[in-house]
């Protein structure tokens, strides 16, 4: 599929406007008192208040698809999937991160990807309550703060040594999952736990050298693989292949890098079993 | 020490003054494209960016504290601690949470805290990023966030299966440690990682139930203490003693589920060693 500079514009246009439509939704529950960790508090009209920001904020985004891109399919966690017509695919996760919502923690994010077939073209990690929007998509990516766009590019020349390491493990995963990871995290210099979409927003800011995550659902990734391949950054599953499908993920900002991770991983990938 | 309501308001303010001052100087550098890891990236000149935001911050404090409080003490992370004449003493720390600073990550704060001889009357802890700042003391705390102030409170009613636990483990503390800690994490619903002082504050208001650490020095935790005692919650080292020295602590919001927090920690508490 080709895209004009006119329909890219557009298309990054639309996805920013995704990410405003679905941000009252979340925002309208985060923190609030009735959020609990489990449906056990649900009252007793069954009222949940996380399942009710999720499906919100999901139908406020599939109301512009249908209003503006009524051609495009969607993909989301909340809904059926909605067949394309176009060649283009929405892929939404109105509330990636849901531990961290329920917790308080601005690490969860709403993911936007839009597939064109093999994977993402176009990718959004929207945090409301920081107010941070990354976008990314046909070879560049922005940081949207406080009325300020800012390019973005993933950090390079970093070695295995010197790289920082972002995960949601270990809380995540196989057991084997869980040896490839540590494979890599015993060659990092720093570890970091439980940062959710954010961490792949902040790789793509050249804060982050490295993402390693299992277990993902398309919904997971095909934001974060539009931002960070904008950036400059390259993720793959385990075995080097295509992300977008979810599973087994490492993303890096630098693809020398990649391929020393990809190394350690390998033996670890599902397709080795 | 005897706090008459107007010493108590202006004490407040001065915590919020102090933070404000330090607000410029930490976000200076904060996702500065020099900020790396560690030092070996320090220019010829031996130009370090994190040791720079440190000191300036903590600078900064302490010459509004020589302007305005002359008396009283400070003990600060970066420079010689300064006696107090008044009995009051700041326990500063300029950038709590120096590894999610360096990769990005806003849950590092300013952390202040008012020792008034046997612990902090008053404590902030600041994040400059996301512009919040929780200040609590004499019996109440507040968070303030774009203009809004908003009474918080921590969350009670919480047993011990159904409680969010945070801390910045598997990274820190001793074998014995580990296993306190892993003692509690086995009996709650949610455990999450890497949140640094941003975990106090969410605890502080009623989103998270447990903090537990250990390792830490006085600097790291009086801040945090002024916040949650304000806010209604409790703050003991491993053995229910007082904590404000330092070393390993449990905070919770609730009293009954400190207790039974307390009883699985006791047999890792140093003093039981």
């Amino acid at each position: 599929m080709r895209f004009s500079k006119e329909l890219q514009d557009s298309l990054r246009n639309f996805a920013g406007d995704l990410a405003e439509a679905a941000r009252p939704e979340t925002l309208r529950h985060f923190r609030s008192a009735n959020l609990r960790i489990d449906n056990k508090q649900a009252d007793a009209a069954g009222f949940d208040p996380v399942t009710q920001a999720d499906r919100a904020a999901e139908a406020a985004m599939r109301a512009l698809i249908d209003r503006h891109r009524p051609d495009d399919g969607v993909l989301g966690e909340e809904f059926p999937a909605k067949p394309s017509a176009s060649g283009l695919t929405w892929v939404l996760d109105p509330i990636d991160g849901t531990r961290a919502y329920l917790s308080g923690t601005p690490s969860w994010g709403v993911l936007i990807g839009l597939d064109a077939g093999d994977g993402p073209v176009l990718g959004v990690i929207d945090q409301p309550f920081t107010g941070e929007r990354f976008l990314g998509g046909f070879g560049q990516a922005v940081h949207l703060h406080r009325g300020f766009e800012t390019p973005i590019r993933t950090r390079r020349g970093v070695d295995l040594s010197d790289a920082v390491l972002f995960t949601t493990f270990p809380e995540v995963g196989t057991e084997a999952e869980r040896q490839g990871f540590a494979a890599v995290r015993d060659r990092v210099r720093l570890t970091r736990y439980g940062l959710d979409c954010y961490a792949y927003a902040l790789l793509a800011m050249g804060q982050v050298d490295l993402v390693i995550e299992a277990g993902l659902n398309p919904y997971d990734i095909q934001g974060p693989i539009g931002v960070i391949e904008g950036a400059g950054g390259i993720v793959t599953d385990w075995t080097g292949g295509p992300a977008h499908q979810g599973g087994q993920v490492v993303a890096a900002g630098d693809p020398d890098l990649h391929r020393q991770a990809l190394d350690l991983l390998a033996p670890f990938a599902d397709s080795a079993k």
